[in-house]
């Protein structure tokens, strides 16, 4: 990718609005700005100033009449020289405006470019821009605390910090290499050892906060399970009505809705149909059911709805004929309350719960919303067990993940090594290797495939 | 409404995108917006300036980084002070931000606010004011030419005249009246007559611009008329598929398309479907035929679709089997020369241009594309020709063809008035009411009610 030329775009969502912002960069991008512009003489202008002025075409017609903003290097967001103009919010003035400011030398800024040259230029590193992208798509509170902080370089800190650390380390038995023959240990083994261990272990607490980290990132998927007519949509509809910062259903007409999407407290949750699952039982074949415990099998949370009887042996039965899978220790939901002795519901609540060992038996009705509250709390609760009390930052993105682990394997290496005495430049080797795989995540290494992945995945104009 | 209080609203489209801009106006609003603003002290600042800072919420959480410009009063759109800020392009980062604003004191803004202040505060005239709404709203080239047009006051500078020769024309009858028992005639009569008949003249013209300029504005409406399987879809796609400046489909799936939308040489043309009439000949009731012919008759342009045969007696009986309406003098097409002999089309198209009269008749291959670059000129000629050459702005608001109406009636009476001598008080009121009706146009004259209901069909945030 040529970086040294002259980028626009239009950076504000597409469609009709009130004002559209097109965003230029590179070094001419005043000179040719100030070219149809018709105002103060941008090149004259202050940098961080705006001004009024009219857009022209190449036959003197007047395009717009805009405010133009001068950005000069290195103070602006891609560190290069930048004019954002701001013009009427119709689709046909962006595209003319673009237009004549192609014809003057610029080019279409592809996905990405900004931030990719915020990126080489060294005002973002690679986990920051990639934050960029995440806070732009954050769509609950939780989600937008995790990229702010990863773009305020929470992660960055962390990784920069253990690199420091790995790259004295790695020094030190570097030099004694230098001096292998001599046989001279520099480096005391204890020493050694006790910071490697102390750099895994941080590089695992980072691992492991990804659980949370993707959780809140992707929504965490929750699989309502329960007999036809138990009260599943109900359920879904009373959670979905109460909450007032409803996340819209994912894009598609309403027949192509595929879950339904709410945020409970700041975090995403996505509940999963599983038509399947409730036909399971009726249908002959076994495919049927194996796809329906697919879909099971994709939840992170799941919610076993019954409707409440006296007997809760029959209760735990129902219950205990649905697979469980490792990891998924449902919430049991006793429904249909309000058409229930109530002063019985809490005792029946509690056989079950003692019976199954589920300590989160909640005894509700999904029609007048009574026990939904408990409900609530209760899956915040469960998501946020996820999160480890660590203080460190939080990962939440799969390639970060990925490096990790493949750092945290090298690490493995490392102290088997140090364990098993094995030469140090075969040590070396391995904190190299956890080097590598640090320095991915900050884009302190990096390669035009992994920026072009990474950066076209971002809309124009970012 | 309020004017004197300070509003906040999303000024670019909603949805993702790189970046968005919160708009603010009113008295407070730079005090309030430094209040949630860390960076530069906005207070302190100049007119014009723009500065990177971070917006927290009350508890001291950051909300987003972001850019705030700061206009001082008068110097801003609305001639209020003004803050803008450039925020990352989420809907949550936007709700967010506006939430602490409001918290802050300010309220949101109501459709259209920012340019009603505009307006009240004298940025802008009314119609200047309703063009920002048609320059937003533009799709072609000749729509924005008409907006930017009026918005940059075309159509302001004439009335104003018109009603500044009105308002001589007033105080000269006027004084007569102050001086009615003494019974003396200032004004030379032949001169008045001279002046209201220019005015009229010059309401008449733009009165008859009325209709090029609502052709563009709201497209010209075409109507395809032809047997089944003449090529009516072939046409129509060929019309489309050439024509690169393509304006999509009106909102809706595919689904609901009711009419497909081209635009020729920067006019729009919107094509009516005409299913009714393709089934008239089949269907026994006159009610479909009839309800076909309404379709008919919403056309501006017809395009009469045969297919060509060497009987042009033939093509000529079927063409009048269709009935005419007043002002709508088809185009005759005569389709799939492809699949006849060339030298043939000519004669048979001369034949048939001169038994209907039609001399727009042309030879085309709606498969091939030939002929249809004739087509194309044919009916962008079609619609220039409504233009006057008056030299005049061209009205393409129908609020104002009302109210040029109005006062083309009042200055009709006055005509009448001077010619039959009756008292020159009577006549003065005649002028009054025709300055009233002008000065409704420009909103010398308003009244809530009118403002309110132009304002409402704006935006938010505009």
């Amino acid at each position: 990718m040529q970086m040294d030329d002259d980028i626009v775009a239009l950076a504000t969502p597409a469609g009709q609005g009130a004002i559209a912002v097109i965003r230029c960069s590179g070094p001419q991008v005043i000179d040719l700005a100030d070219g149809v512009f018709f105002g103060k003489n941008l090149k004259q202008v202050a940098g961080g100033t705006t001004h009024y002025g009219k857009i022209k075409d190449d036959e003197g017609n007047i395009i717009d009449e805009c405010m133009a903003t001068v950005f000069q290097a290195p103070r602006s967001y891609t560190r290069e020289n930048a004019v954002e103009i701001s013009c009427h919010g119709s689709p046909f003035i962006v595209q003319e405006i673009i237009r004549v400011l192609l014809a003057r030398g610029m080019r279409l800024a592809l996905p990405g470019e900004y931030t990719q040259r915020a990126f080489l230029n060294g005002q973002l590193d690679l986990s920051q821009a990639e934050a960029v992208a995440d806070l732009i798509a954050s769509q609950t509170r939780e989600q937008h605390r995790l990229a702010l902080t990863q773009l305020r370089g929470g992660v960055t800190h962390e990784i920069k910090s253990l690199r420091k650390h790995l790259l004295e380390f790695a020094s030190l038995i570097e030099l004694e290499n230098d001096f292998g023959e001599e046989d001279v240990a520099f480096a005391d083994r204890d020493r050694l050892r006790s910071l490697a261990e102390s750099v895994l272990h941080i590089i695992n607490a980072l691992k492991d906060s990804f659980r949370f980290g993707r959780a809140i990132k992707e929504g965490v998927p929750v699989v309502i399970v329960g007999k036809p007519n138990v009260g599943k949509s109900t359920l879904l509809n009373a959670l979905l009505g109460d909450e007032k910062a409803i996340v819209s259903a994912i894009p598609g007409t309403t027949r192509d809705v595929i879950e339904d999407r709410i945020s409970i407290d700041g975090i995403l949750f996505r509940f999963i149909d599983t038509a399947g699952l409730r036909q399971a039982e009726d249908e002959i074949e076994k495919m049927g059911i194996e796809r329906s415990y697919d879909q099971l099998a994709k939840a992170q949370l799941v919610l076993h709805l019954l409707e409440i009887e006296e007997n809760a042996d029959h209760l735990v039965a129902e219950y205990s004929s649905v697979r469980k899978l490792p990891d998924q220790a449902p919430i049991i939901l006793l429904n249909k309350i309000d058409e229930f002795h109530e002063c019985h519901s809490y005792d029946v609540e509690e056989a079950v719960s003692t019976l199954t060992g589920r300590t989160p038996t909640i005894a509700i009705s999904a029609k007048t919303g009574r026990g939904l509250d408990r409900l609530r709390k209760e899956i915040v609760a469960n998501v946020k067990s996820l999160q480890t009390d660590s203080g460190r930052p939080i990962i939440n993105n799969l390639r970060h993940y990925e490096a990790l682990d493949a750092a945290s394997e090298s690490m493995d290496r490392v102290l088997r090594g140090l364990k098993e005495e094995i030469p140090s430049d075969l040590v070396a080797i391995d904190i190299r290797h956890a080097l590598h795989h640090l320095g991915e995540i900050t884009g302190e290494i990096s390669t035009d495939d992994l920026l072009g992945e990474i950066f076209s995945n971002f809309c124009i104009g970012k």
